[in-house]
């Protein structure tokens, strides 16, 4: 096979393809959408219907969350502070990647400590790589009502420890870019006001 | 803005948008090129006129490599036997959710051990994600004289402890998909070949 093969349209370069070659052929600028919430709050439905609707319209997303990364990347990981922190740290890396790719990355993890997500934005700004911070902010009653896993019962009960809005604080962001209820929003509207917010970012060409 | 957004048109779902939906969208099969090699062998340089080759074709892909990823995601690791093992592993995991993404993921890290790049093939294995490791063989005579950043020259002074090739083994693949000698083989030709490679492998979609 590799006899027949014409080198002479490969040309020579030096170092990665500039980000704006592949924002270009996608048509899309890359950015990273970092939902943060509690436990039951709604992201990863949200986070998952925007990413349908994203891949729909022929848009590139991807989103990281316990699935891929609790029991990929982040396997060696455990539910210590310092443990926690590298959590978050080693998802902002790859989000940032997934951005510097040209890809709508979002990520969906309780991460609560507002230092944490502090340092993933700083990543991204030093990058020039668009950061959405957006804050599920259902109430925790609501949460707790849902509560699918069974999770607030056991913290409750005092099963399990460290579990955050029960005996772990939840920091809510100070400055997101944008605060939706699930509580009080249904997810379909959510996901239309991020639609309209990453339009509104001129994130999309036609 | 929120007031004017119509979320009729928005379906609800449950779970990550499949592979496959994504694939079709970039017209291609993601998959993870390993390229594993001495230091000096041309794994860099082939895997990024690859990528602008790639691009120019219309085609996603990304390159990890030291400068995306030693000093951000695995900038926490040095040099000992289990942070080599976890630089590995990381880098691993990345490249198959880039894969898992639809993308055409190029690593290049000289990943001296064959258990630790097994892994990485089993990951990928396991998860239906293709995998090509490709050894690029360029002989170490060559690498030497090359030495664009003096390591050589450093590791044969003894500054320089446990370098791949003069005082730490390099275990070459067994069965690796490709092997590629630099030395014999102009760079071009390397990238032509690759591109061969996908195209029998038939990662693209016209």
């Amino acid at each position: 096979m590799s006899d027949s093969v014409k080198a002479t349209n490969i040309t020579w370069h030096e170092g990665h393809v500039k980000r704006e070659a592949r924002e270009k052929l996608l048509r899309q600028k890359g950015a990273t959408l970092w939902f943060t919430g509690l436990s039951g709050s709604g992201k990863s439905t949200i986070a998952f219907s925007l990413e349908h609707a994203l891949i729909e319209k022929g848009r590139m997303a991807y989103v990281l969350d316990g699935d891929n990364i609790r029991h990929g990347l982040n396997k060696n990981l455990g539910f210590s502070a310092a443990d926690r922190e590298e959590n978050i740290r080693r998802i902002g890396e790859v989000s940032k990647l997934f951005a510097d790719g040209g890809i709508i990355c979002m990520t969906s993890f309780i991460s609560p400590y507002r230092k944490d997500r502090d340092q993933v934005r700083e990543l991204h700004v030093a990058a020039g790589v668009p950061f959405v911070e957006i804050h599920v902010a259902t109430a925790i009653e609501v949460c707790e009502t849902r509560d699918p896993k069974g999770l607030y019962k056991k913290a409750r009960a005092g099963q399990l420890k460290g579990f955050t809005g029960i005996d772990d604080p939840y920091e809510a962001p100070t400055n997101p870019e944008m605060v939706l209820d699930n509580g009080k929003m249904q997810p379909e509207e959510a996901v239309a006001q991020l639609i309209a917010q990453l339009e509104k970012m001129g994130l999309f060409r036609s």
